[in-house]
């Protein structure tokens, strides 16, 4: 692996030594720097363990923010808080009229989870902005830098300013203990000025985020980058089961009707029809609640989730009437009522700009760097993005695919090959978009 | 129904009207009778919505003790309370040396009960105490009603009369706030002496108890009586299935370690290899906990709950061994470890005794009644009594098999029916038995 790595360093070294010319230059971030943000921020919510905690409104929280804006006005950033809390650290263009190229993740983390969901895409955004600052590089658009907030809560910065939070959503309370409308103002944003965080449709060049996949595909598969494809769509059931509760003992074998058998039959069945179709699609059942839940009483009801996940409607429908026929065909046997209740957790699928994909790809093969597209499976910003800019999203491996837990883990030079694709992918956007 | 129960009743009249010799007579319980004391005994812990709520050791449980004391005086009955609080009134026989026919059930009753659960056959034995008295029948052994306390939190009267009552469960609180061992001096026992409690295996001629079914094969076959064969044993272990919490998002389908899809192919295991032996054991998962528990994570921990139960040890043992072997084969294909933990709720099957199943069957025929021989799959005070008395059971039937519920119901017709046979299996025993 240390071989193999620096083999890749020495070929970029040497893409960035002899350019062709000045189109084809490669610039490269600065590894360490780059490492060193990751674990300095990682510092903001330490526990005595050596794990970190700052989920979003937490004080860790609000003090890494303020770490990261100070760090944007080291490197002359333009630093502004929107109303949704939305950290924006602005560079200016040459070309004052034109529409800004906009890059970043999120710093808030899961409870109990890991340093590089989120902050890998952020801190790399800063690097961006750093090798530009160092090699005096002027980019003809404006380049922006957004921190989106309470990313794990509910994508609210970026929800926010694709005009889709709802204000319902404030009432959500997270582990914190405040709710997200408390959330927003101790963030320095303003809930009764929401709107005033809406990016029109349009107004951005491109947007860009780099991320850790949160799956083991490129891990696996020995591949550097992850060109993504879209963001999944997802939809949600809570399925109910309605047997009849009765004496485990008195009851025959062929007289129960047992609400967990028929949800054990159901939950095969998610899992072989979602693989009977063509394709990346997933179903999950991940929760199950089975009543009285006592071992000598069998189960009069029980209630078990359903996910769907895919990048196209059309499939998670698909499946999901194929799940249904299945549970129909279990109901009837069993003499057990099956029913479906969606839950408003609905995302629909979001699509990143075909454009903006294939110059992730030049800029991966440019560095010399192995790829695959790819869907992600988990929501990110860069979905609600996708409904007012052009979007492209750049993953790099997670070890063991694990994510949101302190076991999470990406290589500083996974991190550093992420980053520089994203690096040269905006500086070749900069160039040929309008 | 009317009308076949109306049959009945002139059947055993006609029986009772014209008997072909003395020991061919047989008396009669007084039904009405029998089912006011029913109604009255539910008065005890009645609720606003018309139910009754009489757990163990509460203030009704108490108040209904007094009730059943005085009951038991006013029939001349001689009344003592053992040291474990079992209530015991008892008739003289007309053979001083001559051990005790006993007989009885409880009047406690687990939260949100019905009125028929031990109350049947505990005033089913008063009414036959009553008809005795009535008809001044005198019999040769001594007759003992006992009232166990608190059946439904562990047969604890039974188990101290055995000498098996262990002095940990004296810790266990019931939904009444009070611990067994406060439950025991609440009742006018005594822990400290508990041991006083203790019958000596052999010192009693029989014991008796009528019960409803629990369950719904009387009703279900149209027969009056179910003859017990014996009370099934019962074994429960804790099934842990550990596979990898992982995104449901990001993690494809075909890198899956789903703890809960292997548990479900696990709950369908155990109910076809239960059903795949001969007989009428049952096997049951009633509890289960998937770990995270969110509709958008991959379960990596589940733990279930598997209960077996049968009159024969050795067959739960083998169809235990049949579920083990399945289970080995789910984990091999799925990457799941799937572990056993037996949990100390283990009971021995306790066989009634043949002798008496047959007087039973007699005194049944003589009636007029139609039955069946049948496994109690629920625990009762008489599998603690079979350690040491020969032990006979009549079962009555359940309106669709419900029992531990408000809507528990036997009618007053079955439950005469049944108390006729436990008053003319007693008569016979008092004659045949030494």
């Amino acid at each position: 692996m240390h071989f193999k790595h620096l083999t890749t360093v020495l070929f970029v070294v040497l893409l960035v030594g002899i350019p062709s010319n000045a189109q084809k230059k490669s610039f490269t971030v600065n590894q360490d720097r780059l490492e060193k943000r990751i674990f300095d921020l990682a510092d903001f919510g330490i526990q005595e363990n050596g794990e970190t905690e700052r989920v979003a409104f937490s004080d860790a929280d609000i003090a890494a923010r303020e770490w990261v804006i100070q760090t944007m006005k080291d490197l002359d950033l333009t630093v502004t808080v929107d109303v949704a809390g939305n950290i924006i650290g602005k560079r200016e263009g040459s070309h004052a009229s034109k529409k800004p190229i906009s890059f970043g993740s999120h710093i808030d983390r899961v409870p109990h989870g890991g340093n590089y969901d989120g902050c890998v895409g952020s801190m790399a955004a800063l690097e961006v902005m750093e090798v530009l600052k160092e090699n005096n590089i002027k980019t003809k658009h404006p380049l922006e830098v957004i921190i989106f907030p309470n990313e794990e809560g509910g994508v609210m910065g970026s929800r926010a300013m694709s005009g889709n939070l709802s204000k319902a959503a404030f009432d959500v309370v997270n582990s914190t203990g405040f709710s997200m409308g408390e959330g927003i103002m101790r963030l320095g944003g303003d809930t009764t000025r929401i709107t005033e965080a809406i990016r029109k449709k349009g107004s951005m060049a491109a947007f860009l985020e780099l991320h850790i996949e949160q799956g083991g595909v490129l891990e696996k598969e020995g591949l550097n980058i992850g060109v993504v494809e879209g963001i999944v769509g997802l939809k949600w059931w809570d399925v109910t089961f309605t047997g009849f509760a009765n004496h485990a003992g008195t009851t025959p074998m062929n007289a129960r009707q047992d609400a967990l058998l028929a949800a054990a039959k159901f939950i095969i069945a998610v899992n072989e029809v979602t693989n009977s179709f063509e394709g990346a699609q997933v179903g999950t059942v991940g929760r199950i609640k089975a009543e009285p839940g006592a071992p000598n009483v069998i189960p009069g009801k029980v209630v078990a989730s359903l996910e769907i996940r895919d990048l196209s409607s059309e499939v998670i429908e698909n499946v999901f009437q194929a799940i249904k026929a299945k549970a129909k065909e279990i109901s009837t046997n069993s003499g057990v009522a099956i029913e479906f209740h969606p839950l408003d957790t609905t995302a629909d699928p979001a699509l990143t700009d075909l454009g903006i994909q294939k110059e992730i790809e030049n800029s991966t093969k440019n560095l010399g760097l192995t790829f695959k597209y790819m869907p992600s499976g988990a929501g990110h910003d860069a979905q609600d993005m996708a409904r007012i800019a052009p979007t492209g999203m750049i993953f790099v491996p997670s070890k063991g695919g694990i994510s949101h837990s302190p076991k999470e883990f990406t290589s500083a030079q996974d991190i550093a090959n992420g980053a520089n694709v994203l690096l040269n992918t905006i500086l070749v956007l900069d160039k040929k978009l309008d």
